[in-house]
């Protein structure tokens, strides 16, 4: 049976892939006086009385809400709420798994801005923290950035998830090739959510980044560029090279792939220079199948998939960073919280190999380490 | 220690009363490949061709949201979405715990009636069932009036979850005093949700009923009745009687208190017909403490109380209700399938007694069969 018709059938049998599960017992009635009335009603007031206290007798602490509008889902792209529930169902599952965090779906029926922003802020009161999920560029840079005030930290994964575990990656890549990571020529195919992300974090960490979308590199000035790629050409693309593949290619150290599957040629990678970095991440389809991509000459190739080494995947991300912020009641997610993620990712891999720049995506401690990383550096920087 | 201290330590020490639990393992890489990417992609799919698929493969057909204002929470009163939390996980522990339903708290940043609509509106698609709780009245009629055709069932519980137990109470508490249902003459103290719910599930069924509100009987022309009154003194208080208590509850057999604790006394009840029966429904304090009521010649004494006989609790109702509502495919709580529920319950007391009118609120028994009656009512007359 192939992976999809498997995974219909277990989706069937088991209607879903997330339930509650009561964290009190209801057995006996002193159960439920204490559960419920009357002995719930000493808790409400005493939230009632100071706020604050939500975070101390409620779900609040260890419970986010895996927010999305059904427009990017996958790769299957505009597929709308329900038939994006299973990938959220999916998140949440792995946030309880493998972060220990509890995450509940919310799909919303609007794609409009500013309903999906009232409707976060409207729907927090019971959330410590929102995953925003699957919203698709540029739309999902608006909402994010309008609900960073919340006084919960707002995150959008497929942005920042992506960004964290892929410098990782790198970091890990670049003592491979022996190379120093501020020397690195970046190139990224794709402008959307995870480009845009990995964009910005990567630039001050690397020589200078090449953005590639649908109409070649993306460079100030450019014509076609809405607002958020025109702030992305502001910070990228140092030489203001307009061109395509070819330009973008020369002379790069680290070809990064958040577009389409089978768009990057054996050829093109001969253009790169010595031992190059292939990070082709598009799913469930690389830019380029890792085995092609050796026969170009790539040095180091991480993808998506999880039945090729070097397997790039959020999962490796939000889970900690999400506990790690609830820990120690974060506002926000800071950029100082992501980059400590990155380098504790990379540094449970002391010595990175080819075959092994990056934690396995079921590692149980990852999230632990990670959530340690991020809390740190809230508790530092505040 | 008082019961306020140990549920407020309880809820500290678990950090509220629900959490998530995964329906499906995450142990191997096939698990992930299976659960999530890329095995998915083929129920995303699944659906975006047939959006009803959504009921198959996913946790809508099994998980409501217990969704809530924060306006009307207990006896509290207005004490906003973070107080009533608590409150809130209470509903979704004994939903889990007594009806093995899934649900989950959405507790509102707003008050305003089209807000809440509209976000209920919004979160639907997940959801297979939303439970309105605590919300004041009238506003909670608007809101459950305006979300009646959203294609899944929406109930206010703290009306119908509690019409329907009382109902059941009071159908074996005429047997028990050997009256015909359809003779008795009923006084229902409080005019807001509950008091107004009791009305509307009573009134074909008794001879007469008259609701006491704060400015005495509900009556066709009375002034100062909103919009919602009005349509209640059309259907209550026959002989258009304008007065208070005493006009009430001369030659009432029953007496209904969902309204303020200590305001029935025992003088008050010398007043009904012989083998008086006395619903004394506030929480935490009754109208009347049992003790005193039977003094005053109560022949029939309920309350919301666990520590006495004949415990009027909604626990009784909501979970079946909705489980039998899920298990069908309905799309919303007809009157026909909340009578299913009050005569199922009913009949769980075969033999009823002065002391025993109803069933046990912890009686694990009942929401199946609640569920059954429920279900069968859709099935036969959709």
């Amino acid at each position: 049976m192939d992976i999809g018709k498997k995974s219909l059938a277990l989706h069937k049998k088991y209607r879903g892939k997330i339930g509650t599960a009561p964290l009190m017992e209801i057995k006996y009635k002193e159960d439920l006086s204490l559960a419920y009335t009357p002995g719930v009603a000493a808790v409400s007031k005493a939230i009632a009385k100071n706020k604050e206290k939500v975070w101390d007798y409620t779900i609040k602490s260890h419970t986010v809400a895996v927010v999305t509008d059904g427009s990017a889902v996958l790769g299957l792209g505009n597929i709308g709420p329900e038939a994006a529930l299973p990938v959220m169902e999916g998140k949440a599952l792995l946030f309880k798994s493998l972060g220990g965090v509890d995450a509940f779906p919310i799909c919303l029926a609007t794609q409009d801005v500013d309903e999906i922003v009232r409707t976060v802020k409207l729907i927090a009161p019971n959330f410590g923290g929102i995953n925003l999920e699957d919203i698709c560029a540029p739309r999902c840079f608006a909402v994010e950035d309008a609900l960073q005030d919340l006084g919960i930290p707002v995150m959008h994964d497929d942005q920042h998830g992506t960004a964290v575990v892929t410098l990782a990656g790198l970091i890990n890549a670049a003592k491979v090739v022996d190379k120093k990571m501020e020397d690195l020529q970046v190139v990224i195919s794709g402008a959307g959510a995870a480009g845009t992300a990995i964009a910005k974090i990567l630039v001050p960490k690397v020589a200078d980044v090449l953005v590639l979308d649908s109409k070649g590199l993306v460079c100030r000035g450019r014509s076609g560029q809405d607002e958020f790629k025109n702030k992305l050409a502001e910070i990228t693309n140092k030489k203001c090279i307009l061109g395509t593949w070819r330009e973008a290619l020369q002379g790069a150290d680290v070809f990064i792939g958040v577009s389409k599957g089978g768009i990057l040629q054996k050829e093109d990678i001969k253009m790169m220079n010595n031992k190059p970095i292939i990070f082709a991440m598009a799913n469930p389809i690389p830019e380029i199948m890792p085995d092609e991509a050796k026969k170009g000459g790539a040095f180091i190739i991480a993808s998506g998939r999880s039945d090729f080494p070097n397997q790039i995947n959020n999962v490796l991300a939000f889970p900690g960073i999400f506990r790690g912020a609830l820990s120690v009641g974060a506002t926000r997610i800071t950029e100082q919280m992501k980059l400590a993620a990155s380098y504790a990712l990379a540094g449970m891999v002391p010595n990175p190999t080819v075959d092994k720049i990056i934690p396995d995506a079921l590692n149980r401690k990852v999230s632990k380490i990670v959530a340690k990383a991020v809390a740190d550096v809230w508790k530092s920087n505040g």
